[in-house]
Order: structure tokens, then C-alpha cells, then sequence
């Protein structure tokens, strides 16, 4: 199969201002990445004829297929039909079936169509008409100079994405019979150190690689692998990717967890709900967002018994009864404070398993700890602890991201023990 | 002023396979609208060098300043310096600052600094190195052949953003002279409905307005209004938008809570500062969310004594000394029981308020109530109680999250009568 290089135009100046977020074009390249046809560029051009030139210039060069979306409205703005026909020297014509269209829906609203109104029915002498089954504007399909040039509103959405699906999509199908698919797996790993400490680990098989390709993507405190493959079929594109994964696996296998959307959270209340254990979490500087983070979880329940949530030393020992004496011997931010936590809210709370967090999320020091320093307790079913001392950077709100994100990853590797 | 034509180069193959949307690209619009400079373009680019090197190439011919963003990370794939290089001809070289600051955090971290590390510190001979506040990579602004090029990491977007109001801003400010100003101010209110509600009750000032425009934005449970100004100073604007201002307060002046970034937590902790109270909570469905939003607040302490997450019907009981038979009696999601909560943690956090969360997220009933039916009660420092009962519609993390923000609304009514 030839590869087909396709890319999207946006037009709107509320776009250039700042005022909506380009999600038309994230939502187009995804639909065509499924239908293994490749984006090369998008770009976001305004209101305004000359510009609009240029830029459908270039991607006649550069494209076999031009996707834009929006300008195609009634007002005066709306020059994206003026600008293609200042390219194509094509004729601008009305469609007969949307002018009809338009005239039922006005009289059913007792309203009269203005001059304007009409603009929305404007097609090209010779273009194929898509119908647009929400909205009035319907899409245009041009082939013009060996491009396909496909035009399509840009708000609202809906309307973009009915003509997609309902015409653009098995329009392409059959003109381009697309036999291949583009098809991603992640793989995610945690504990592995960072972007940088995997892609040494891989360093020759991600230089190597063609098809499958490999992109390594990193998020705080852990790390995925974005495999994808181009191949003819979807079983032909996941053997591919198997292939790789093996061989990616005999080197970091072991920090290996999940697949695609499943996250480190998501994996550990999984193993949490297999093995029928609760648990409870005592937390100082994370203020109470590793609890909120496992309530996400539809069937929170059956895990999570409950979380105490002791930001001031004196809540430590009201709200957990921690030795007081023990505070002041050792600080809350120390390994015993974490111990007691950890220890105490499991018994509070009734859980299996209790997980405690102290430290100082910043700005500046505390208790003459450095700002970052945690302390992660667990307290697990048989009483033993698995407490461990972290120095973390960033703002409070990353500090405290990162300290929800390594306990996940502390649980899941005692759960994978055991 | 000279009209400034900047655009924005988004660098990365994840944007062109719709894995993610491009927000770098609306939000360095919004701020250079703010500063009056016009972005003309947005293109997103893949990782790919001669593709990267024309785009380069097409913005060098039409703009005065090129924002880039992505692909300056450690890995093969980064590769917008040499990109650029290929343009330019200008020597790549490691920016000493940034080594040494990398340095650091590896020995920090006991982790040994792979070649592939080494490649966040490139910049180019005479250009000028921004510091990067949040993270590793810096930012680059270089001036070549009378355009200004300025590199940004992609991603986190945070670091960004912190590059771009501490570093870029003031230096286009100072470079630019800019004098002539598009100013915003947001208008923040809570407790009015809705959008439309708002936008009724000022519907012929929105009509007639064209300088200040007013913009009206609905965000989760509260409205803002964007009154933008364009004027030759900040004054200018700033007067333009006091007087529109006045004529909006007139009318809708009782539901004003705030300006611009202040949100509706950051209020409600002000004025607990203020007024020298602490609040603690006692949160079921929320999990904790409260308390989480909470200390994201720098200096939480003075005004947070801690919550119980009591996620489990025994928990309530065991944690917070709620009596086993009002929990029977009317179940956990009640009038009864949300204030039995308040109260209780208040006492066992010591705080002079509590407030509590109990009702059902979803999906599905319990306890006979609706999914959506939240009761939130505020047990105030004279032990009387504001309870109210609500109905939210969406899914767990929606009523989860309408339910903490309704949770500030009644907070803050409360506390401005006091």
C-alpha cells in the first residue's frame, strides 16, 4: 500500500486567540490513524482570504488528502469556499438539496432566509456533496490537482464528526480501498528510574526499529512505551507488536505492569479486589489524595476501609493515637512517625493493610527536613513494615503526585510478592 | 506598534495520531493576546527532521516571532534543535548551567547521567538560555536572520508555562516595548445557576458591548464573565473595564466572589486566614477530595486540622465515635447522620469547623437514594448547623467533584455573613 499523507486545516481566528482548544483536529487524527492513513501537519489559520491561500498552496504540494473544517458558516468571516476558489479557479454553485432543506426548516420556524443564509448551501461545480445529518452546512468533497480536499464545519463538532463517520469515512474507504491499519499497544513499567534509564536499557532495539516503532513517553514517576505498527490487518499488526514486546520484555520485563489505559492505581486496586485485602490510608502531606485517587475507582468499597487525614502533629495523635512522646523524640517527619501511622490507621480503619504518608511538600524546610522529603509506611497483614525515605522535586502539588504515584508503586510490588 | 506576527510550532508525533490535544498552542495564544502580539498560525509538526526543517523554514519567511514547543527531550526522537540547525547553520552546545544542575539531581538521587541526559542541555552558540523553574530542560530564545525563535519543552506543559511568565514574557515585554495592550479580567460568581441564567440578566449589555467584549464561561457548578479591553496602556484598559465592571455589579454584583485566578477555594482559605478559623472534614463519597483541595493551598496548616475519610459504615462509626444506631436508624446517607459527621470531626480534629460529605456517587442507588444525593453539613463555631441536601447529575467523579465545590459555596456564604 502506498502511504497516504494527509493533513488538517483549521480555520478560525477564535482558535488563533486562544478562545477553544483544536480538539476537531486531535479527533480527526485519531479517526484516521485508526484507519491507518498518516497525519503529517495540522495547521490553524484565521479568518482571512490570503492567508487561507497560502496555506491550501502548501498542502497541495505537500498532501494527497486535505481535510479543513470550519469557515463554512453565513457570515461574512466564513471565507474558506473564497480562498480554495482562489486556488482552483472553481466555480462556486449553490446545492439545490440543501437550499431545499433550508427552506423547510425556515418555514416550519416562520422565518425568511437571508442572502446570507443561502452562503451555507455553496458548493464547487463538480464536487461531491456530504450530507450533514445534524446541522445545515453539509461537507464537500473536491478532487482537484491529484489532492482530495474534504471540507467540513468546524462548530459545533457534532456536525464535523456525523460527516466523518456517515460519508468521509466510507467514502475514503472505498476510493482508497484501506486495507491497512495503523495499531498502537503501551506497554507501562514502573520502578524503572526514567525516560532516559529505559531508552539506555533499549537504546539499540529503538534505533533499529521501523515497523513496529517504538516511543517512549514519560509521566510523572513512571514511564511507558508506545509500540505501533503499520500492517494489513489487526491480527498482522498485533503479531508484529507481540514480536517486539518479547523482545523488550527479555530485557525489562520485570518492570513491566499494565497495557494501554490501565494505570498504576487502577493495577493495584485490581490486585487489591483478586486478593480480598483492604486497605487505609494515613496521610499528612498528601492531604487526603491517595484516598481520593482510590475512591475514583467504581467499586471503591470493597478495597478502601477509609484514610485519616492528619496534617497537624496534634491530629497525629488525637485523630490515630499516636504516642505523643514519639512525635516529639522524632519528628512527624521520620520513619517512626510513618511506622505509627501506617500501624494505627490500620487498626482505626479496620484494613488489611495500612499505608501511611509524612513529609514536607514545600515551599521550604520543616522540622529541618529538606521540602520533598517523604516518608512512605506500609503496615501490611501480617504486621510488618515496608517503610522507605524519598527526596522528591518540584512544587507542593508535584511533590504530593509523586508521593501518591510511589506508594501505588510500593503496594503493587508487595501484592506481586505475595 | 507595529503589528507583531508571531505563530506557534508544536512539535510531536502523539498530536498527529490524536493522542493528545494540543493546549500549548491555545494557551501561549491567550497570553501573547493578552499582551496584544497577533499569532497568525499553529502548525503541528512530527518528530521528523526535514519536515521540521520546512516548517522552520516557511515561519522564518512570514513571522516575527516563532514560539516551538516539544522535542528538545532526552530522547532519538527530540530532535527540533537540529532541526533548526539545518536552518540556521548555528553551533550546538551544552548550556554549563544546566549540566551542573543535572548533575546535582542525579547525585541527589544516586543515579548516574546517561549521554541521552546530557541532550536537555543543548542550546545554541549566543543564544540566550531560560531557566526552566520546574524541571530540567531550559528554554531558548535565539534571534536569527530578524526572527525570534523561541524553544519551549512540551511537555509537562507546567514547565512551559513557568518558562513563559517568568522568563519569556518579560523579556518580549522589555525587547518589544509593547504599548498597546488587549486586557482581561475575569469576573468570577457563584451561586447564580447557570450560563444562560447569567448571561439573561445581562443580556443587553452583552449585545451592545465591543470594547471591553464580555465573554461568558461555565466552568462545574459556577460562571465567569471575561471583560477583555484593548487599549494603549494597561490603565486605559484597566479603566475601560472598571467601568464595565460597575454597570455588571449593578446587576448581578451579589454572586461576585472573585477575580481572575482566584477560585472559589482560594477564597473560602483567605478568608479562614482572615478570620483565623480552621475547618477539618468528615468525607464518605468525596474520599477525601475536600481535604485534597485544601492543601494544595500553600500554608494549609494554619487552616486545616485534617479529615476522616470514612468510606465504610463501620469507619463512621469506628473513626469518628458515630453512634451504630443513628446509622441504622437513618442510614449513612442522611440529614442525621452528615451532621453526627460535621460535629465529630470537628471534635476529634479540634478544629472550629467541620464540614462533612455523604451521599452516593454513583453509579446505581444506595440505601434506597438516587445516585447524585449528596448532603453536606457544616457544623459552625457556635455548634449549630447549615445541612443541605442536593441532587447532581454525571458520572462519580462529576458528583464528586460538584459536591466539593458546592461544599465551598456554603463556606463561603457562611463565612462572608459572619
Amino acid at each position: 500500500m502506498k502511504d497516504i499523507k494527509a493533513e488538517i486545516v483549521s480555520v478560525g481566528t477564535e482558535l488563533l486567540l486562544g478562545q477553544i482548544v483544536n480538539t476537531n483536529a486531535t479527533w480527526i487524527s485519531e479517526c484516521l490513524a485508526e484507519q491507518g492513513i498518516s497525519v503529517y501537519y495540522h495547521t490553524v489559520v484565521g479568518d482571512n482570504k490570503n492567508r487561507l491561500t497560502t496555506i491550501f498552496s502548501d498542502a497541495d504540494k505537500r498532501s494527497d488528502i486535505v481535510f479543513i473544517t470550519g469557515g463554512l458558516g453565513p457570515t461574512e468571516d466564513d471565507l474558506t469556499r473564497e480562498a480554495f476558489q482562489k486556488l482552483s479557479g472553481l466555480e462556486i454553485i449553490e446545492d439545490e438539496a440543501t437550499i431545499i432543506k433550508m427552506e423547510q426548516i425556515s418555514a416550519k420556524n416562520n422565518r425568511t432566509m437571508t442572502p446570507n443564509n443561502r452562503k451555507q448551501s455553496h458548493t464547487f461545480k463538480g464536487a461531491m456533496v456530504l450530507k450533514n445529518s445534524v446541522g445545515i452546512a453539509p461537507g464537500i468533497i473536491v478532487d482537484y490537482n491529484n489532492t482530495l480536499w474534504i471540507f467540513m464545519p468546524g462548530v459545533p463538532p457534532r456536525e464535523m464528526k456525523a460527516i466523518m463517520m456517515e460519508e468521509v469515512i466510507p467514502y475514503l474507504t472505498r476510493k482508497l480501498k484501506l486495507d491497512a491499519v495503523i495499531h498502537s499497544r503501551m506497554l507501562r513499567f514502573i520502578g524503572i528510574g526514567g525516560e532516559s534509564q529505559l531508552e539506555h536499557e533499549l537504546q539499540s532495539l529503538i534505533s533499529n526499529q521501523t515497523n513496529p516503532t517504538i516511543a517512549p513517553l514519560a509521566s510523572e514517576g513512571e514511564v511507558a512505551l508506545r509500540l505501533t505498527a503499520k500492517a494489513n490487518s489487526l491480527r498482522e499488526a498485533d503479531k508484529l507488536i507481540d514480536g517486539l514486546e518479547n523482545k523488550i520484555t527479555a530485557i525489562v520485563g520485570q518492570y513491566l505492569y499494565g497495557y494501554d489505559q490501565v494505570n498504576i492505581g487502577q493495577k493495584v486496586f485490581d490486585l487489591l479486589k483478586e486478593q480480598q485485602l483492604t486497605i487505609a490510608s494515613a496521610e499528612s502531606l498528601t492531604g487526603g489524595a491517595f484516598a481520593a485517587s482510590i475512591v475514583d475507582h467504581q467499586g471503591a468499597s470493597e478495597v478502601f476501609n477509609g484514610a485519616a487525614v492528619v496534617y497537624q502533629s496534634f491530629s497525629k495523635a488525637k485523630a490515630l493515637n499516636i504516642d505523643e512522646k514519639l512525635l516529639e523524640t522524632h519528628g512527624t517527619v521520620s520513619k517512626e512517625c510513618a511506622e505509627a501511622m501506617s500501624s494505627q490507621v490500620k487498626l482505626t480503619y479496620q484494613s488489611t493493610i495500612g499505608i501511611s504518608f509524612t513529609g514536607v511538600a514545600g515551599p521550604g524546610q520543616f522540622e529541618n527536613q529538606e521540602e520533598g522529603t517523604v516518608f512512605i509506611s506500609i503496615c501490611d497483614q501480617d504486621n510488618s513494615y515496608n517503610t522507605q525515605k524519598f527526596q522528591f522535586h518540584g512544587d507542593r502539588k508535584t511533590v504530593r503526585n509523586r508521593a501518591v504515584k510511589k506508594a501505588y508503586e510500593m503496594v503493587y510490588y508487595q501484592l506481586k510478592r505475595e
